[in-house]
């Protein structure tokens, strides 16, 4: 996949950085992705040399003196540490150095740096993080937003359900995508104050680019049954979480199970390896890839903490695409469309009153 | 397990219903617990008579000549079908003739008949329906509330930790259960203004009875770090869906992998069919058991609407054992002496205006 994107990494974003970063950074770089490694420039020289020969590789190094920590707060990553590598991969896109920014590390931070050096695309209210979770039918259903907003009102919820379609449209090629409201229940008078002032308002607006299908359940997230689900960034965390967890209690369990079951299952459990190798995969959170931070005017990824080399060189292989494919215009052009959606949930009265 | 109780279990109201309602019943009584089947007494006579002599069994059957079907709405299981087999029940636990009530049908006419049937144990604002979720530690964690309060408050929230740490005490003896806040960080600063105001509430208010633990993440739900997780009906239901349908999502997608993988896995398969068969148990809706309606003045039980024979046999006995053990004035003791925190929480700001 040659492209003339060039991405900023933060190479001191994850939990085990720079290692599983230089490694993506080299395997990107060998499929044609323009890299910048940004940190600490004499440690990630020696990283890269260590690994052998890169001259020849698209991969650069900017030096940043300082880290953002998982325990700094979102302001730190804005003002007291501006020189750390997160947010100097943003001013590198600002200034026209890259074409997108990425980081394994604090998402609170990469929020902040998304809202205040990037800002956001017109008309937007709040950006989200989009993630996309493996289906029973082989397939991916996109969840927005599962962390940047806690707590939401019907105008954050249509700008999240046009901004899901365009995403997977744009990552898993769904033409049409479904889009589905999260709830606890599939009846559309159940829910909550906001997801029934949001049903109300898309099912009122039926739009050409994504078909309104209503409510869904939790189980919608695996069913293959819808391409996007909106939620809040507390209940999409949640479902996340649990998502992850639910993979790590069954691997766990099962190779207890195997383990008591004797050499029997031993055995079989050794004949099974491959398939236990692929269901492994399906539950790395790896496999969910990089989320996107959606509703900014540039590109901005963030990887799992504990992302592999593996899933971070796909992560920068995507936002090479992401850039390629114009997915920052196709956002603008589809929130544009949707003026008429977003004029009506912000007069909906369960939008008023100061934003929480 | 020879008991006293008599449970009054609504034969029409799973989704296969009066078969499992039928079986279930035969497998409690022979384990010594009194069912009274209520429902169409003639149908429920052939059914029983078809399965053989149960003459000597403590079952009797109570005619009902109405259905509450799933897509009644809560209000009609009190005034439009009075004589309905779900609404019966309750009124059988209040005439003395029953202890307790059970049925596999819909929650919120169940959630209807447990608050205007039974009414609500004295300074409880609102019922929850709580369940139980297998750990990787092979233990249990119970979360409330999965349904029954879709938007609470501070004072919800506190009584849900309250009642949640009886049951976990009660079902799986837990002598001082760990109590967790369910959210979308660790970090007492995020989440909500609801959880924050909660945290607050129950880290002041210490108690002998439980130990709060501060916040969970989605993950919680199955590491067995915490025995009560407390959220809103909307999370919980939420959660409780994923949970399900993650499970589905493993057992489809490991049944492929194994038949793509040729003869190897298909003999590897038959060699762990005991530990795949432990694995389907566990993953199971059914595993979860029945989940009591707590903060009402008698017991009433749902069970899952696919439930097993087996699994409604043993949610009888369960509910057998919680009169036995008298769960309910456990439970009245345990709010009375939390009130001091309730009052609290009820002088909450986050706890003003009417209720949603």
């Amino acid at each position: 996949m040659p492209s003339t994107a060039r991405i900023a990494l933060d190479a001191f974003g994850g939990d085990s950085c720079p290692g599983p970063e230089v490694d993506g950074a080299l395997a990107a770089a060998k499929n044609g992705v323009n890299v910048t490694l940004v940190g600490d420039a004499a440690k990630l020289a020696r990283a890269l040399d260590k690994r052998g020969s890169w001259g020849e590789l698209p991969i650069t190094i900017q030096h940043a003196p300082e880290v953002i920590t998982m325990h700094d707060g979102p302001a730190k990553a804005i003002r007291s540490k501006p020189d750390a590598s997160m947010p100097m991969c943003f001013d590198l896109v600002r200034s026209g150095e890259a074409d997108a920014a990425m980081s394994a590390g604090n998402s609170g931070a990469m929020l902040a740096c998304g809202l205040f050096k990037y800002r956001r695309i017109k008309g937007i209210d709040r950006p989200a993080f989009v993630t996309s979770l493996p289906t029973r039918s082989k397939g991916w259903t996109v969840m927005l937003d599962v962390g940047a907003n806690v707590e939401c009102r019907p105008i954050n919820f249509v700008q999240f359900a046009v901004m899901g379609a365009v995403y997977a449209q744009f990552k898993h090629g769904k033409p049409r995508p479904r889009v589905g409201l999260l709830a606890n229940a599939s009846e559309v008078s159940k829910g909550t104050e906001l997801t029934r002032a949001t049903h109300g308002l898309l099912a009122e607006h039926k739009s050409d680019a994504y078909e309104y299908v209503g409510y869904v359940e939790g189980g919608a997230l695996y069913s293959g049954d819808v391409d996007v689900v909106v939620t809040d960034g507390f209940s999409g965390n949640i479902a996340l979480k649990i998502a992850e967890a639910t993979g790590r209690l069954i691997g766990t369990w099962l190779k207890d199970a195997v383990g008591r079951g004797g050499v029997t299952s031993k055995l079989g459990g050794l004949l099974m390896r491959g398939p236990f190798d692929e269901l492994r995969g399906m539950l790395d959170p790896d496999s969910y890839g990089a989320a996107p931070l959606l509703g900014v005017q540039d590109v901005a990824f963030i990887c799992h903490g504990g992302a592999s080399p593996a899933a971070i060189g796909r992560a920068l292989e995507l936002a090479a695409r992401s850039v390629d494919e114009e997915l920052i215009p196709k956002l603008s052009t589809a929130l544009a469309a949707a003026a008429p959606l977003f004029a009506a949930a912000k007069a909906n009265p369960v939008s008023e009153g100061p934003n929480p």
